[in-house]
């Protein structure tokens, strides 16, 4: 096995430093955030968002250090409301490239090719081809020792596609395509393998049908 | 698509909803975190390692609410050092079965059958047929609105299959077979799809060789 310790991270290139720690610890959620500024829509690619309670429904989303004008989060912070859409392997390539720095004043959404959708609960967009819409609304943020900020919201409302959801509200993500992303820039689909019932010591593993 | 809101949510059965909620934001990254304990060692799988940061190298780990025992929590509180194992397909259902709650005193390393590997830079224990093994180490904690609890830590060192690596250190997570979890209880396996350049206004998005 290849040996990196804290030494010879630091003698490493930054940018290729950055492409192994940010792949190292596995597949990340897809997602497209959806928010309005005062300039108009905005819609970016991310790959922080995470689960974080069930009861409350809660999630939540790393940014990096806000040294730099950065839109979503200011959007965020400003109208509370945002929307959180799965990103499937058709939609890849137009999701990577929201995260072009487009100037202000430009929506995402006509730059790279996603149809802007709009629900009745609320003005922030979502992404029409999605096969998973998430309302959200900031909750509070936390800000970590190296200055990123992990914010949590909480869940108002979901729209999903009916071929997603299995036996008990299962999400089989193989159905609707979801991607996964690895690092920054890598994008992988994903094939179910199984679903296991709950662990029990004196059981061996098994196999739940997803449906 | 189906619809809920936060009413709608609150009617389903307690399950039913946290089997929803828990997939709804995508894939989640699948690892085993090695500990030592007063009586031994021991794994667990966990779908909530995240990257933080590059530079300095810093994950994530979310646990619930610390209302019950937690022995992986205590153990990293304890000793600080702690092993972040990378889940593959062919261990993806005896890492499920470290989830069931062994008694104290039992190491899920010998109990799901997963062979422990030592090595000098510490006394925690990685497993020995994961691919990618880090080591970390406690830095900080954050509790969150809901009482779960975001560990940060400081990763120390790496080891990784040289097959892992591709062009500038990317690491392909379809040569090693590590698998994404969806909620709980759902394994799948990832295919690379793509890899990106980084995206510009004026270019359209373009595919690189992950080689």
């Amino acid at each position: 096995m290849k040996f990196f310790d804290t030494q010879s991270l630091k003698t490493l290139p930054s940018r290729e430093r950055a492409t192994l720690i940010n792949s190292i610890s596995g597949i990340r959620s897809a997602n497209l955030i959806g928010t309005r500024g005062s300039s108009g829509t905005n819609l970016s690619v991310f790959n922080s968002v995470m689960h974080l309670g069930s009861d409350p429904a809660l999630l939540g989303v790393v940014f990096r250090p806000l040294t730099v004008e950065r839109h979503t989060y200011a959007n965020i912070k400003d109208l509370k409301d945002f929307s959180v859409n799965a990103i499937t392997s058709a939609m890849a390539a137009r999701a990577h490239q929201t995260s072009a720095k487009y100037p202000e004043g430009t929506s995402e959404f006509e730059a790279v090719g996603f149809e802007p959708l709009f629900r009745k609960e609320t003005h922030i967009p979502f992404v029409k081809e999605s096969p998973i819409h998430i309302l959200c609304s900031y909750s509070q943020e936390h800000l970590l020792e190296n200055q990123c900020v992990l914010v949590t919201a909480s869940i108002k409302a979901i729209w999903i596609e009916e071929k997603a959801l299995g036996h008990g509200y299962f999400i089989n993500h193989e159905h609707i395509k979801t991607v996964g992303i690895g690092g920054l820039d890598a994008y992988y689909s994903t094939t179910l393998e199984g679903r296991y019932a709950y662990a029990k010591p004196d059981q061996s593993p098994t196999k739940i049908d997803p449906k």
